[in-house]
């Protein structure tokens, strides 16, 4: 370890290189083949770099190593093929580590597109694929579109509106392609208006968090986040309201559900158990399903200018001129590669309480002597 | 016409076999072949059944037969095939009407998905689709899963996020899948909050609209809907503010610009003529892209049991039980398959005003002496 040092802003910078080779042994020490853990070690660290804090090193001691610890991922597992047609896979992952799985599974469906056209990877009996964006940014770098969806298996934490009891999870969505030089297009969402993950790292912080995150049983705005782990308020789904969209938000984690889990054959949360629970978030996340796609436009495009005109389009989007003085107009992923890159060269910020877990953990390197507070 | 009887509420009851024999007569009048007409039609009337009013006849006089009247429409377009891999057909649809070839495409996607898992058809030089639910439930009818969604050409009537110029359409969306009988789960949704036809309809109807809908410059809700057409108020992203998931759908309506129009080379809103806009909509819906995608679950599924398990998850779903009391629990799509149901039975209800509009376009049958006041 070469950098960490300690910001002002309570956080230690560590070198991304330095946190990727470490996160790589861990999961090496945990079994896993070295270059399976390389590929998992990038999937975590692309939250950090990227600035999903919630779905990066983070989460190894709370939902990582535990997998491990508990038996719950086969570090070792040969995914099968369980139905070929050329153009569709169906993967029965057998609990490999997702966030390595979900990546292979991209790759096979970007060989795949390239033959057809077109090329869909269904996955079941997985595990927690970590930022869905970075599974689908593998297709953007190979020019393609990736579509990447996941649902949390048979794990419940948001009701359906107007419901009484949860029924699915947080189901994220990732559409990517290429756009601008180093800036790829990239849409990483949860269905819910927000991941679990924000709630928590508001409540971890004492702050107050904005209405519409979540609501109590008669529907108010609730903006404790403390509330949601004390099972008094509830997840809502992104378009907030009825008069403003919840049930787009709604039917668009239904969409998930169908073609993450129920095309593949995964556990479900909308299973008969769901009428079992009371009212709070309930169930494990194991049998998560993967819906992951790659489209090749060089295969599609009679003219062979895909790549021209995406170009053309993102930098128009972000060439147009802001409503009001310096507020910059850009699509979704370009923040997180200008981080990324600004992090690749300065390191990774790490709060500075995630940063004492990992030393637990056995991160190397005690801080240095030139360290700023 | 045997059933056109003024309900107490405004409007006129229209038997469907009637309106829609009617519209598909005027659309053979226009010079489509007779199949093709039945099948525009149904694409129409989709609107009137579901319940989707902004998007069923009322767009007769305001968007069809303007289309057909100034030649922008081919009722006789022989679609192109420019691209087959097998799985995937780019299709040039030489200004056919959308409301048919749209349904056309759709077809074809389930047949490609029939031999190869999936299929998609990736449309350019397109018109109006009408409703993307109604293309996409031609998929769930076969037992398979369709995704739709179409781009706005040229027109632009969304700004990105802290932007000052209009650069997108609404750019619809929609994924049906087989679920509960007769009742198919349909998310047929913009990606703006609202599409601009629920604006209108509340503007027509002296009505004010939600906080949400629309924003000043200033980025303040305006609740007055005719200042959209005024130009003072533009229209939001679903999500609706930065800390309530605004940039998810400004996200999902640029995935919709990439897969519908980016894909196939249609137009595009984000081109470079967008940044010569005044801010407000501009722009005509000329060379619209549509993406429309298959998949055959009963190959991907090695246990075959996709229907059975749709059937549970969907059912699972409706027997959550309500917040409160009598607010049934239900997916997108069903209320819509029990209106179309009902409305089967006792005619679909057309707003006055839209049935004289229809009469003076010829709609045969003046009203009954029995009409109800």
């Amino acid at each position: 370890m070469t950098l960490q040092t300690r910001a002002a802003s309570g956080t230690v910078q560590v070198r991304y290189e330095d946190l990727h080779t470490w996160v790589s042994d861990l999961f090496t020490e945990r079994g896993m083949p070295p270059d399976r853990a390389r590929t998992a070690a990038s999937a975590l660290c692309y939250g950090d770099l990227t600035g999903f804090d919630s779905h990066g090193v983070f989460n190894l001691s709370r939902l990582y190593l535990p997998l491990f610890d508990s038996g719950r991922v086969d570090p070792v597992a040969e995914p099968e093929i369980v139905t070929d047609t050329g153009a569709c896979a169906v993967v029965d992952s057998r609990r490999a580590l997702g966030l390595w799985s979900a990546a292979e599974a991209m790759d096979t469906a970007v060989e795949r597109a390239g033959k057809h056209g077109i090329g869909l990877v269904s996955v079941r009996d997985a595990t927690h694929f970590g930022c869905a964006g970075f599974h689908a940014t593998r297709a953007a770098e190979q020019g393609m579109v990736g579509i990447v969806a996941s649902n949390c298996g048979g794990q419940r934490i948001a009701r359906p509106p107007l419901g009484a009891l949860t029924m699915l999870g947080t189901n994220p969505l990732a559409v990517a392609a290429p756009a601008l030089t180093d800036h790829p297009f990239v849409l990483d969402m949860s269905t819910t208006v927000v991941p679990t993950g924000k709630v928590r790292i508001a409540a971890s912080r004492g702050e107050t968090i904005p209405p519409g995150w979540l609501t109590d049983d008669a529907g108010n705005p609730v903006t404790d986040p403390t509330a949601f782990d004390r099972g008094t308020a509830h997840l809502g789904w992104l378009g907030g309201s009825p008069e403003t969209g919840v049930y787009k938000g709604y039917g668009l984690g239904l969409a998930v559900e169908l073609l993450a889990a129920l095309l593949p054959g995964a556990d479900l949360g909308p299973a008969p158990a769901a009428l079992q629970g009371d009212g709070g978030p309930h169930g494990r996340d194991d049998g998560i399903g993967f819906f992951v796609l790659a489209i090749a436009p060089d295969l599609l495009r009679p003219d062979g200018d895909f790549g021209t005109d995406a170009h053309t389009m993102f930098a128009t989007l972000a060439a147009c001129p802001p409503a009001a003085p310096g507020n910059l107009v850009r699509y979704p992923g370009w923040w997180e590669a200008e981080r990324a890159l600004e992090r690749h060269r300065c390191g990774v910020p790490i709060p500075a309480h995630v940063h004492r877990e990992l030393l637990e953990l056995g991160l190397p390197g005690t801080e240095p002597a030139g360290e700023h507070q």
